[in-house]
């Protein structure tokens, strides 16, 4: 499986974890692909637990992906099973009958509908998935089911991740504390595939299905699909959220209710750090970078800028070498195929704007920005001067260590 | 300008180069940023030659597109004028009057309109263009103007190119011979900016705007169109093609005259060779890269398919390791966003077929595919199994020269 990878110069150390009422946790070594570590982590939610989920887009998921999206038409969630090591993708009819024996031996533990079995599957592409094995390690996990085991899963979903990924809010519903709290695994694979990105937060919340359904669509858009490391999109990206509903708040009914806010922002937060973690660990990462679009024709057309910008190569290579070329944001932003007007356009780093209206500002002293060039945290701002459409991505820069990870023979 | 780049292991030498009628070029060092070497190119057309021209879809043009924009509405060039070292883009109003004082100085030496001069530049962006050391150095590059320099002309445009690029071809109109002579310099450039990709092609064949505009223009769609380093657009591409008309052919009114048929392929074949010739010379390049995708639903989308897999950072560096990952393949057909069905799906490399209908082919032996990503010439074949869209792309792989090219500082 290679050697280890050194951790990420932008890891950031776990936090304070807790428990979520209702949520039970376990990890085990199964001995899927990788030896002498935990590879498969389970969940067991209190029954009446709602589920929801925002998976990828790919054309060509993974069987673990489309069982999701179907056990997602009934709300309820009992479990959660996500195996490292192998992703279950393009494995044909054996993958889907993976995912039925695997959601049957789950609900036969927990006395629940395969149905609300959920499932996830990281790793290599095209192999059959070892399902025995799973299977065969099913009564451990569950003899080892705790609460206070979050640390524990958040290492058993990583493939080349790092360092483990988790973030916890505590908050109010009206006068009722609740408490979020939820693991990511992102985007490093040295030995098999690709970069698989799994979130999964768990509150102890007392919400219906659609509210939950709404508040995660939102936040993702904020968050998970504001990021990019390399513009791949895997084919098993997916982001649940599960309210176990233990907590004795005021019945919410409207995802607008006020109510609501604290828990709303706090969620957002959450999964925004979240992320942003997954781009901490970008393979071979050693700056994060936030691109800033303002100006632009609508917010989707300055997400779509900021995209271009934060996915060119040219510029997480200038980002690398400390280069503040701005020259390489000028290019991705006509590139991205939006309305633009060279002769309203502005970019700045660091703060400091370097062209304004089509042209280099005058007497632009490039000290400032040759300072936070050399900086972890570089920003971008673009704005095109047209209206007032805005948006904000992330990405990483793009460094000898992503083609040494990416670039190195399976074996 | 930091030291000079190896010369690409995928480079060509250059063909036999002949004269073509009615073009005399000469190349000179005006000084504009490269010491001790040729950075400027001038060609004089003789009078009545017929131009036509491809650009740069970046929305964020240089100055010298946005003027050869203009000077193509009326179809006759007289001469032609490129610089490297300076890119002339995003320049505000100053990058406008130095492409309106450089064309009307070539126009003095021509005694024509300036509207018959086109301009291209390449080179660093968002500098002032040195158009005085420019325009003083007009009356030598006239005095050195000769049938035979192509060579100089393809070393004069070059910026971090590592290799000159020049193809001819011979063919017939009816029974008249005429020639296809092209230079095009690609996507290297590291103190400076940006990969522009700049390609002139000159014929002695005499023929109507509109048939050389549409010749032009399906020619590019399967050659330069189909080319991608690394998904980024320049500011300054362009294609341009000119013929002289000092070939006694006959008169050919028609794109689709049989008469023309040869001179077709030819410039097809001529304008792909110039455009591989590129792509041998993308940063970082050790292997060449040809996604070939049939079964799509319409060639639009092939095109598109094609292009995500030729773009994935993860196929091109797991390519760069030698390493047969067919999973990067599924997955970057499926980002594409274009109609696939899983189970349909079938992955070839070196012509061996990995994958058929949505998993792996029973009993498949990666002895010969690995022996395959060994070579240079790397082919990847994908079928969609819809319909009978196809589509041809090439591009290189991902390495470690790429980053140490683009991430180095200017300076």
């Amino acid at each position: 499986m290679g050697k280890p990878l050194p951790v990420s110069p932008l890891s950031r150390p776990l936090p304070d974890l807790a428990t979520v009422a209702g949520v039970r946790l376990s990890a085990v070594a199964a001995g899927i692909r990788y030896q002498g570590r935990t590879d498969l982590m389970l969940a067991e939610f209190t029954p009446g637990t709602i589920a929801t989920g925002v998976y990828t887009k790919n054309a060509c998921p993974g069987a673990p992906v489309q069982w999701c999206r179907r056990a997602l038409t009934t709300p309820y969630a009992r479990a959660l099973l996500v195996n490292a090591g192998n992703a279950n993708v393009f494995t044909g009819r054996a993958g889907d009958e993976a995912c039925e024996d695997c959601a049957s031996a789950v609900s036969e533990l927990f006395d629940c509908p395969p149905q609300d079995v959920f499932l996830a599957s990281t790793g290599v592409i095209g192999e059959k998935l070892p399902q025995d094995r799973i299977i065969a390690a099913l009564p451990a996990a569950r003899a080892a089911l705790a609460e206070d085991n979050w640390e524990q899963a958040a290492r058993a979903i990583m493939t080349t991740d790092t360092f483990p990924k988790a973030a916890r809010r505590d908050v109010k519903i009206g006068d009722t504390p609740v408490r979020l709290q939820g693991i990511a695994k992102g985007s490093g694979m040295i030995a098999p595939d690709m970069a698989t990105m799994l979130a999964y937060v768990a509150t102890d919340a007392k919400l219906p299905q659609d509210v939950l359904q709404s508040l995660l669509a939102s936040g993702c858009a904020q968050s998970f699909n504001a990021i990019t490391v390399d513009s791949d999109t895997s084919t098993s990206d997916m982001l649940m959220l599960f309210a176990t509903g233990q907590a004795d708040n005021v019945t919410i009914d409207d995802v607008n209710d006020p109510a609501l806010a604290e828990f709303t922002l706090a969620l957002n937060d959450l999964l925004l750090e979240l992320a942003l973690l997954v781009v901490r660990d970008g393979e071979g990462a050693t700056k994060l970078i936030r691109v800033a679009v303002t100006g632009a024709e609508s917010n989707f057309s300055a997400h779509r800028i900021a995209l271009a910008v934060a996915n060119s190569p040219l510029v997480k290579t200038a980002v690398a070498g400390e280069d503040a070329n701005w020259g390489r944001v000028v290019m991705a932003v006509g590139k991205s195929g939006e309305p633009a007007d060279r002769d309203r356009l502005s970019v700045a780093i660091g703060g400091t704007w370097i062209a304004r209206n089509g042209t280099v500002v005058e007497g632009y002293d490039e000290t400032p920005v040759v300072a936070h060039m050399k900086g972890q945290d570089i920003e971008i701002a673009v704005d095109l001067g047209l209206d007032d459409g805005h948006a904000r991505v992330w990405t990483c820069d793009l460094t000898h260590g992503y083609i040494d990870i990416n670039g190195s023979y399976r074996s």
